[in-house]
C-alpha cells in the first residue's frame, strides 16, 4: 500500500515535470511560417534531451522501487530529495534553451543532472540500508556503477561547458544513450531473478 | 504491478497534456463582452479538436495496454516515445489556433498527429514482439489498420494544408470521427474475447 | 482494472483543473502590501467558488463510478465529455474574476456549469443504460433530481446575470451549498446498501 | 477502493502544487551568466522552503490516511479543505519570493501555512470522529500535538514578520526541521503497532 502510494506520487511529479517543459516551447504569435520556428530549435533540442533524461529517471525509479521490499521514512525523504532536483530540470532546460547552449546555462544544466544523479544514488543507498541483503536490489547495484560513472561524466561536462558547450551537450547525449541502450540487459537479469 | 505503474504514469502525462491546452485560452483582460471572445474562436476549435484527439489516444492506449500481457523494456521506451509526440500536441494546437488555421501551422499540426500515430503503431508492434501469438492483441490489430489509414490521411492533410488549410482541418475532424464512431464495435469484440 | 484506470485518469484531469486555477492568482510584482492584493479579491472569490464546484464534481464522480459495476465504451466517452466541460472552468473563472463579476462573463460561467451539469447527467444515463437495474445506482438517482434542479438553476442564473450579476453569483453559491450539505445523507444511504 | 481513490486524488493535487511552484523560477531571457540568476535567489529559497513544506504535508497525509480505517463524507470534505489551503502555497511563495521576504508577504505565507495546519488538524479530527477508538490513529495523535505547536509557531512568525521578516523565515525553517527530524520515531511506532 505504502509503496504503491509513493510510486503514484512520484509518477505524478515526474509526469508533470516531463510535461510542463513543453510550455517553454511557446508558439510564436502572428508568425505562421516554419521559418518563424527557427529560434525555437535550440529550445526544442533541450526539450528532447530533458524529456529523455526525465524518462530515464522514471524508468530507473520504476525498477529501483520495484526491487525494494518496502518503504521507510528515510526512503520517503530520499525520494522527495530526488524529486526536488528533478523539479529543477525544467528551469535549467529553459535557461539553456533560451540562451542557445551558452557556457554557464549549459554548466548549470549539468549541475542539476549531477545533483539528481547523486540524489538517485542516495535513494538507492537508503533502500539498501533499510532492506540489507536483498538479492534483486543487489543485482540492481549494477546500475549503481553506471550512476556513479554518470555523475563523474556530468562533472566533466560541467567543466567542458566553459570551453565548448557543444562538447558538454554531446556528453549529456552520450550519458543518456548509455542509459537507453543497455537498460534491457539489466531488466532481463531482473526478470530472471 | 509494472503494467499498472506504466498506465498510471501515462495517465498522468496524458491528463496533463489534455488539461494544459486550456491555458492557451487566455481570458481577455478588461474585456467583458462575448464579442471580446471572438478572437478566441479558432483557438477554441483547435482546443476541441485536440481534446478529442488526446482523448482518443487515451482510450486506445487504455485498450492496447489492457490487451498486453506484460511490459518489457522496449514497451517502456515505445510508450515514452508515444508520449513525447503527444506532448507536442499543445504546442502545435497553440500555433495553429493563434494563426487561425494558416497553412504551415496546420501542416505542423498534422505532422505531430502523424508522428504520434506512427509512435502508436511502434508501441503496438513492440507489444506484439514481446508477447507474440496473443489472441486479444491479434484482434486489436483491427485497430492497426485504422491507425495505418489515419497516418496516411494525416500525410494527405499535411499536403492539403498548403492549398486549403480548411480541407486539412476537415480531414483531421474526419479521422477523429473515424475513431470515435466504430470504437464500440472493437471494444465489444474485446469484451467477448 | 478498466474502472480503476478511468478513475485514475479522471482524478488526474480533475486534480489538474482544480490546481491550475490558482495560477490565475498571479502575485503582483514589486508590490509587497496587503492593499496590493485588493484587485485580486474578485479573482480569489471566483477561485473559491470554482474550487468548491470542481471539488463537488470530484466527490460526485467518485460516488457515481463507485456505484457503477463496470465501464463501457459509451461511458468512456461520456466521461471525457464531462471532463471537457470541466476543463473550461478555469477559463470562465479567470474571465469572471478579471472582470469583477461583469454580466457576460458571469453568464458564461453559468453556461459552463450548466453544460458540465448536463454532461454529468449524460454520464449517469450512460451508466444506467449499460448496467440497467442496478440497485446502488438506482439509489444514486436521488442525485439525479438534484443535478436536474441544478441545471435549471444555472439557466436562471445565466438570465439573471444580465440584470444583477451578484444575484447570479449568489445562485451559484446556493447550488454549491445544496450539494455540500445533504451529500452525507445520500452517502449514508449508499453505505447502508 | 474509496480510500485509495482519495489518496490518488490528493497525490495528484499535491504533486501538481509541488511542481508548479518551479514555474515561478522563470529563466531570465538573453541573460546567460550565473550572475543573472542573482535576482532569483530569494525565489529559490522560498521554493526550497515550500517544497519541503508540501513534502511534509504529503508524508503526513500519507501516514494519517494509512492510519484511517475508511472514508466518510466528512473526511472527503475535510481533505478538500486541506487541499484548498495547500493550493494557495504557490501563490504566497511567489509573492514572498518576488518581494524578497518583505513583511506583509512573509506574514501572508505564515497565514497560509497556519490555515493549512489548522485544516490538517480538522482532517485528523474528522477521521477520529468517524472511526473512534482506533489504536494506530490514537498513536498518530502524537503528531497532533506537534501540529498544534506548529500552528502556534506560525502565529508567532506572522507577528514577527512585521518586525523582522528574516526571523519569521527562520521560524518557518525551524518548524519544517521539527517535522523532518523526529518523523522517523513516530513512523517506527506505527510500524510496530
Amino acid at each position: 500500500m505504502t509503496k504503491s502510494r509513493l510510486e503514484a506520487f512520484s509518477d505524478g511529479v515526474i509526469a508533470i515535470i516531463i510535461t510542463i517543459m513543453v510550455l517553454e516551447l511557446r508558439a510564436p504569435e502572428h508568425a505562421d511560417r516554419f521559418s518563424d520556428l527557427r529560434s525555437l530549435v535550440p529550445k526544442f533540442l533541450c526539450y528532447v534531451l530533458s524529456f529523455v533524461y526525465v524518462g530515464i529517471y522514471w524508468v530507473n525509479h520504476h525498477h529501483l522501487l520495484h526491487a525494494s521490499r518496502g518503504i521507510s521514512g528515510g526512503i520517503l525523504w530520499a525520494n522527495l530529495h530526488l524529486l526536488f532536483w528533478l523539479s529543477l530540470v525544467p528551469f535549467v532546460t529553459a535557461w539553456m534553451g533560451e540562451n542557445g547552449f551558452a557556457s554557464e546555462p549549459t554548466a548549470a544544466y549539468g549541475a542539476v543532472l549531477m545533483l539528481a544523479g547523486a540524489a538517485y544514488l542516495v535513494l538507492e543507498w537508503s533502500i539498501n540500508a533499510a532492506y540489507p541483503g536483498d538479492a534483486p536490489l543487489a543485482r540492481a547495484v549494477g546500475r549503481d556503477r553506471k550512476a556513479m560513472l554518470s555523475v563523474a561524466l556530468y562533472a566533466v561536462a560541467i567543466g567542458a561547458a566553459f570551453f565548448s558547450p557543444w562538447a558538454s551537450g554531446g556528453l549529456y547525449a552520450v550519458v543518456a544513450a548509455m542509459w537507453l541502450v543497455p537498460d534491457r540487459r539489466i531488466e532481463r537479469a531482473l526478470a530472471k531473478g
